[in-house]
């Protein structure tokens, strides 16, 4: 993924309307919810398997679509704010996820990983 | 940025825990907000300005770090899981942005932002 | 419910620790975010049967009370800045979604109801 | 506040649509969240300052009433569906806080608040 070329998109987008004023760390994270519940909304009232079902062919595939990639515009400009390289802050997170959730105890077992969490 | 190593490493992580089970695009998207809103309480007491400042200098910034990654991490299951292509889905919504924004109506002028995108 | 009494404690909690200063709306929004996705982290691996057990004998029972009041309690501090009587804005909205969801179309219809909403 | 009065209204109102197949906790718990990001929606661009000003006079008022009803009419339904008594759970909480984030700790410190949490 080039996630260079979509940094580069989302400043012009952003510093053509003069919209760097509203983009404060602060305010992107409530976007970045904003359009995480937009996604939610889609979900809420389907089951778990119906919402499996959400692939290409089904009639709310482009809302999904649509609402994934928001989330993930908000999320590549709060790394743009904040100097994130997110490509090593997830593999350093899916390190120390391994480690949070040891094989052996969070096997089949989402209630567990809840406490574990804790 | 190698999305399909981190997609690999998520599925490994998922399936040697028998996690899958639980990962509905449902269940998918409620982890989603539930990060988000980690991120989001880093900030919420925070001005603007403050916020601005969760740089690498920062002794909130792992946490952010930390968070972004989650909220990425379940970003990219979710896309794994309904067989979305997160960079073509991003341009894609870039055009979308552009068409809905435009320029003239909407230079420095956020409040504008939210009715238009009504 | 005395509700007056409510706020009244909320109001005395907060100006003995001087937090008014932090209590705009906006921020009362995000924490109210933030409350809602700690109720959200408790269901969300569960199953819908599991989360319809979370009764007063349910080992998370106590998790899930303390959650809903902490939403209850940012939505009664953001009616005490903004002026509204939560009372007759709930009976307000209840007219509201029921002409917004005439029974004839409504019934049964949970994805009718979101495709209605929008 | 009559509570007991909007709980009849909102079982009715639910029961009559046959929508309590869709009332799992869960289900509840993502609908009120989705509700509070509505909120969260009409302040992101505003500066602390403006959203104090979302009182009666405001044009965007009916919308923050409206939103604020939403959260409150599914916090209720989970208190329904749960068997909590929100006025007691919310009186508990806020001695709970009390104890939490004592007066010489948390005074005017909102970032300590935050630590404190933890």
């Amino acid at each position: 993924m080039d996630i260079k070329n979509i940094e580069n998109k989302l400043s012009n987008f952003s510093s053509i309307r003069d919209w760097d004023q509203f983009h404060s760390v602060k305010n992107l994270s409530m976007a970045l919810s904003v359009e995480c519940a937009e996604l939610l909304e889609i979900v809420q009232w389907m089951s778990e398997d119906e919402s499996n079902q959400l692939t290409s062919e089904h009639p709310k595939y482009q809302n999904v679509k649509d609402e994934v990639a928001d989330v993930f515009l908000y999320l590549v400009r709060i790394c743009q704010k904040t100097g994130i390289d997110l490509e090593s802050a997830s593999l350093e997170k899916i390190e120390k996820n391994e480690l949070k959730y040891p094989v052996e105890l969070s096997k089949g077992n989402a209630p567990k990983y809840t406490d574990l969490k804790k």
